[in-house]
């Protein structure tokens, strides 16, 4: 998507080789022009997939997964991160590690939002290592829900998260595919763009 | 905003005299075309205020925010709630209480995306005590900008968060105002339609 990678150049701090900051338009200050354009993105490449919900992760997630939904007209559910009180019965609980702050968290879902009669599509903002996703995919089986596929914002094509998913067969659509982020500079894998 | 009221009553639940849980499509699963609907009303309510940012905190308050912004055309800011490593200089902090928690937690916006020449509009999903509100407002006057008004999704009416902000003489913008929830029933104030 040409104008994500434009304002991944313009807006984007390389702060190591494997370290991307966005946070002028996706982790904390949001855009929410680009996000309706990225949401419209999503609902064009899985248009036709008989998507019945979208699910997604708190907080980065929420903004380009519900715009997709607006698209779609369906229902984004946000897992959450924390088990709060009120949730703390009727759950679906995957776990996620995050390899960047070596520690492990669980996330939940709850039962009342996703059976097995839903087709999901997992939406996020980084594809990394894929541990997310993976806590994701761990919560659509506990469901007995059918993958539509994967919608990631910015994949970091250099770790090996987009490979595994891929691996299992698994649909990964990555609106901005990273290459290298070596001396401080983002390449991007050639966009191929497929209508 | 009749809708939204109409919404609150099929699916909202009453968990206590002061517990409303609005799962369905707010806090957990979020409804994008009831979001949109929202922002509009937002947008409509706050146009001609000369906002330039939306302020907001995770994770509930950024659907409706990020809409709101969509129509305003300016970017949204949500405050996060824990310090991120990525993040842990160059922060406004504020202090938010939880009386039902009983435990007081700081919020963080970083000092890029928020100076003096800023009109904000705060936006959040429920106003029961304000203490929220409070941490975002110290925000905004660390930040030395000027505050446009707050827009709440939900208003619990019967606490005392909305007369304590509106005493200060900053308006307050409540799509839904909940005047009481005994007996398990919402109530709301009549709403008052200001064209």
């Amino acid at each position: 998507m040409k104008r994500l990678q434009d304002k991944i150049n313009e807006e984007g701090r390389v702060i190591s080789a494997a370290v991307l900051k966005v946070d002028s338009f996706l982790n904390h200050q949001i855009d929410p022009v680009l996000m309706k354009e990225i949401g419209d993105e999503f609902a064009d490449r899985f248009a036709n997939s008989g998507i019945t919900k979208i699910l997604t992760i708190e907080s980065s997630g929420i903004a380009p997964a519900t715009m997709a939904g607006l698209n779609l007209g369906v229902p984004v559910i946000f897992a959450r991160k924390r088990k709060s009180l009120t949730l703390s019965e009727n759950l679906y609980t995957g776990s996620v590690h995050s390899f960047t702050k070596n520690e492990t968290n669980d996330i939940s879902v709850s039962k009342d939002f996703i059976d097995h009669n839903d087709v999901v599509l997992i939406i996020d903002d980084f594809l990394a290592n894929g541990q997310a996703v993976l806590g994701l995919l761990d919560i659509l089986k506990q469901a007995g829900a059918s993958l539509a596929g994967v919608g990631i914002v910015i994949e970091k094509g250099f770790q090996n998260g987009g490979k595994m998913i891929r691996d299992r067969g698994i649909r990964v659509e990555s609106l901005a595919r990273i290459y290298s982020m070596e001396n401080g500079h983002v390449e991007f894998y050639e966009e191929v763009k497929t209508i």
